[in-house]
């Protein structure tokens, strides 16, 4: 494979985590390492910041910044939700590729990585199939990345590790103070986390039990099995009745058996007429309340989670710290259209270790991947131990962060920018 | 002062703090150096725990134990939430006091130490009287301890700087999520905290700023205000506008100029007839996402930010410690009827250090402390810098703690019992 001499560019997408930057800072580091990488730029905003040939110009950022982005949170090149999307709009989409073209070719982008989830591994593949058809010569590789962990072929996703670690910790911790008040009137703790048809945050949290059934949380909701009430409130009752207490945790996302969002409910509008989203706690809340008359108390920790870098996962950070590494690393030996993959590799002396490998691009996007039916108890109520036993590893080793004022002291990256080569675009996306 | 020699008697009540067991490891240290104290028991959940005689026996448990209680969060004792109501219902009052000295008297009890917020500081002080009353030679001291930071006379309350470091660790680190995704659309995120009267709480997240105005969070509502919704709105609006985000705290208990509670929608009752209790935040996130058409997300912290012993204040266990140090010397030299409180000391150097003192418990019981108008904006969106130089020590130095598997390891008390002496009482509290 002949080398390709050129600039690189580098793009965060879709929802942050607290181990995506620690993604950004492998590819920066690795790509350091090799002469025919030229230019380092990050895309602004992820595909918006290609559209709008706004680059980062991270050859001006200093050292200790890049290697303070293992610790940081957040996408500190700026994420986005936008989606070159062929399916629904094909005349937009391909005026979006032609840009990207354009701008990939006045600043001689040769290597191009996209750190995201489902979503933007479809991009990062859509982009390198055109520039096959083009004859352009790019190398295209997706980084991992997603708390929600639904990726398919990967042991795991960079950023659930992290994610598992601060909600186990928070179960853990909420479990502990509500089992102290525990006295004989009885009382629900319902926690609610992310995820929204898959449920291996919410089944993460199961690591708060350390093993003894008796410890909370007593209740996992995934939504990949229906929510069934009856089921439900006769299971929080006979918990409440053994330890006078009873922790919930649940998946946003679940669902009634006829498929409807249990924290949805659309029997009632808001003054404006929109449907009232309370959300699945608020929602399992009312009905615990109503039917067991259990003193029922709501957690719902939305975005903390996922920017919690005050509680990362060591293991998660350097799984997604390699990962970068390893996407650049194939792409300067001649890959492209691949997505960088964790495999797990246990060794005969029992130790664990993670190596890297690739995976074509068109077999991530759009593939969804679920608990599996047999790492949940007959009962649905929780994860079992072949799920426990995958999930453990996982949250092994504290982040180590420098702190400020009793808070943690994070990097920004210094908004310097490439100087722009191409007009505005014909079309800004909105 | 003759020396009284007799057994002690320590109890936790109310709602748990991450750094209520400082208190109590404060108290058990102390005693164990004085030869006047014979038995050291904890009172299981509170005042519970005496009227049923239930004792746990501190003399049984390790030393590293009690040690360790400086990092556990949780009521390591139990606790309860029953208040002796003189007010309501006189005659069960004053059975229960006539069942608390017997259970006193039984077991010897010559040092009682309450550690709760401003219910329990009542109930100390009313076993207090009815000791005076009585002639049975007892010393109760009361410790405080309340994350709302609602109590008169102390420069800050045990609980408080931890909850505060927790909170603006988490809207620190949300922000930066938040303002990575910024694009034109705009974002709006919602936190809600604890706090039903008094703003301490919210207050506190300011700290996340670190000084910038430019900094999340914008907009801090707090209960000690009137919540006027266009003025919010038109506020929301403006730093969209400027930022392309708005990260906004609310203090759960804020309330319409009218004084109805925001989080308490009483137009709307659920399928059984009760009133949807959506909360402050889910209610401000229906306003916002109405009126202003912006997109909105919300947090719920719940009792995740009271037992978040991974990340409490170093500051406010060590004072919390001390607190509980102070009760017993204060005791032993033949006090009662006091509340320890906290001292502010700041040094012509600049450096600052808290001293304990005392302050009667009559004038402790149902005062209310709350954030003063002139440490808040004249437009009541956030606190000033006045609070800011209050708040800031508070949040100073981490706590370590031991992990295993990547959790932390909190302590737990052996759950042995002291004898009991006496049958079972008249009436049991329900």
């Amino acid at each position: 494979m002949a080398e390709l001499v050129g600039n690189l560019l580098v793009g965060q997408s879709g929802g942050p985590t607290s181990a995506i930057n620690a993604s950004l800072s492998g590819v920066i580091q690795e790509a350091g390492r090799h002469e025919c990488i030229e230019e380092i730029y990050g895309a602004a905003n992820g595909i918006l910041g290609v559209l709008n040939e706004d680059f980062i110009d991270i050859n001006e950022q200093k050292a200790k910044t890049i290697e303070g982005l293992k610790y940081t949170p957040g996408a500190a090149l700026g994420t986005c939700r936008y989606k070159i999307n062929f399916a629904k709009n094909p005349e937009k989409a391909a005026q979006d590729m032609e840009r990207v073209f354009e701008v990939f070719q006045a600043h001689n982008i040769r290597y191009f990585f996209y750190i995201g989830g489902n979503d933007s591994q479809d991009t990062a593949n859509k982009i390198h199939e055109e520039a096959v058809r083009r004859g352009y010569e790019l190398r295209v590789i997706g980084v991992p990345k997603t708390i929600d962990n639904d990726l398919p072929h990967t042991d795991n996703c960079p950023g659930y590790g992290s994610v598992t670690k601060y909600n186990a910790t928070t179960v853990f911790e909420v479990g502990i103070d509500v089992a102290s008040m525990a006295t004989d009137e009885g009382f629900c703790s319902i926690i609610e986390v992310m995820g929204r048809s898959a449920g291996w945050i919410a089944a993460g949290t199961v690591l708060a039990k350390r093993g003894n059934p008796a410890n909370p949380p007593h209740i996992i909701l995934l939504p990949e099995l229906p929510f069934e009430e009856d089921k439900f409130l006769a299971k929080v009752k006979e918990v409440v009745d053994a330890h006078k207490h009873c922790v919930v945790v649940v998946g946003e996302g679940i669902k009634y058996p006829n498929g409807e969002e249990v924290g949805a409910d659309k029997s009632r509008l808001d003054s404006f007429g929109h449907p009232v989203l309370a959300g699945a706690a608020e929602k399992l809340k009312q009905i615990v309340q109503a039917k067991l008359e259990t003193k029922t108390r709501t957690v719902q920790l939305g975005y903390a989670q996922r920017s919690a870098g005050h509680c990362a996962s060591l293991t998660d950070s350097n799984n997604s710290f390699a990962c970068g590494e390893a996407a650049v690393r194939a792409a300067i030996a001649g890959q492209s259209g691949q997505m960088v993959k964790l495999v797990r590799e246990v060794h005969p002396n029992g130790s664990l270790r993670w190596s890297t490998g690739l995976q074509p691009l068109s077999e991530i996007a759009n593939v969804e991947h679920l608990v599996p039916r047999d790492w949940i108890s007959e009962d649905g109520f929780l994860p079992n131990e072949k799920f426990v036993e995958y999930a453990k590893p996982l949250v092994e080793g504290e982040v180590k962060y420098p702190t400020e004022g009793g808070l943690p002291k994070y990097v920004t990256l210094d908004p310097v920018r490439a100087e722009k080569k191409l007009g505005e675009p014909a079309a800004v996306p909105a």
